[in-house]
């Protein structure tokens, strides 16, 4: 068997999310479906970087799947694409050693979140979240230098979680603004359930003079998800790069 | 009987076209399903510079309607938005005199047709046709420059049409390149049906050596569909902008 790691792009507007799930239309899904046809109905299995909630899009996902079938590594994004729905593609594939796993080895990842502050936009409506608000870039970025580092990000993750472990790092944090729009980029070495929603959710009330900067602080001290602002809206939300150990 | 002039801008894609038809989503069918709702249930005619197809888009279409009801200017997109499906949106309103018509009175129109030359890319799929050729931006500016003035468009119109006046002006027309997307823009005084569409389609065959500039001038001289090129997809279409006298 060969090991093929994919990077894989999606819009996720019409998806019930990344992880397959009965009778909803998912990424894992078609990805699966397809991969069953090239393999003449076999089922093969496919492993990614990580799940995302409906709505939520990806440039750069990873996924990895097992194959007796010999297809040169530049075939497979064409042999894929043939069959995949035109919401996802294949962009580039590489054979991989075993060793390699979509999940445990990833080195970090790099989220986007877009957030439009012009007036409303058909076109966007999809892909960015629309909040019409002034806001304070400066004071954002300060606020988001408080989450730099490694920190135990309970109060910034879902309370619905049920992983124990909640210590991350980050290693990049920062919003830019170009025009109307603010692109926050966040780079960790992982990120929990909701966590980059509810960072962006309440950098923005920061933003919006809501809130103060330094009270980042003190909302990872409490470690309690109500300490922090709203869940920004899934529809905003770019897993953009996975990295990986060479 | 007040009559009001509103700016709309729609994301195409999920509608099949401008113009109202028998169970057919359409922009006109939810503007008068709107309006019909404000004036509690009486039903309103919308009247629009001119219809588009299906998957094209608009930033700036104009239409109008009477009403007896006295909404402030201010309050008309207001009242729209909050009843129009989020695929459509009331940009601007004003009343005008009962004299103006959204169609007859149009002065010229700026349609735009966005072509994108790079990688596939599932974020542009409904906004850009995904055109992946080395194009000459400089023969296809000069090929569009034939067209400029005032010509009998036949080889430019679709076959089906049943206007007999094909003779139109053309005030401005280019293309501009944007890194990998390429923009069109034709202002004239008024458009046949799938005229942009299928300047664009020739002139995309000149950008990739097929045809010479020069036989713009032939193609326009034969007054026959066949001598032009293929008629571009809808999905990069936008009515861009409507002016009027005043």
């Amino acid at each position: 068997m060969r090991r093929i790691k994919c990077v894989i792009a999606y819009d996720g507007t019409h998806f019930a999310g990344y992880q397959i799930q009965q009778k909803k239309r998912t990424v894992q899904g078609e990805l699966e479906r397809a991969l069953s046809t090239i393999h003449k109905g076999e089922f093969v299995r496919v492993y990614a970087s990580g799940r995302t909630d409906a709505t939520v899009h990806a440039c750069g996902q990873v996924i990895h799947f097992d194959t007796p079938l010999a297809i040169p590594d530049e075939r497979w994004p064409k042999a894929l694409n043939a069959l995949l729905p035109d919401d996802i593609i294949a962009k580039e594939a590489s054979e991989v050693s075993p060793s390699f796993h979509a999940r445990f080895s990833v080195k970090n990842k790099e989220y986007r979140y877009r957030v439009w502050t012009g007036e409303k936009n058909v076109f966007l409506r999809h892909y960015v979240y629309h909040y019409p608000h002034q806001l304070d870039v400066t004071n954002m970025n300060e606020a988001l230098r408080y989450l730099i580092g490694t920190h135990d990000f309970t109060s910034f993750c879902s309370a619905k979680t049920e992983i124990d472990d909640k210590v991350r790092t980050i290693y990049e944090a920062e919003v830019i603004q170009e025009g109307e729009e603010l692109i926050f980029r966040l780079v960790g070495n992982g990120f929990l359930y909701n966590m980059v929603r509810i960072i962006v959710g309440t950098v923005l009330e920061v933003g919006r003079g809501k809130r103060h900067a330094e009270e980042m602080k003190a909302i990872l001290e409490q470690k309690n998800r109500d300490a922090a602002g709203k869940t920004a809206p899934g529809h905003g939300l770019y897993l953009w790069h996975v990295s990986y150990d060479n």
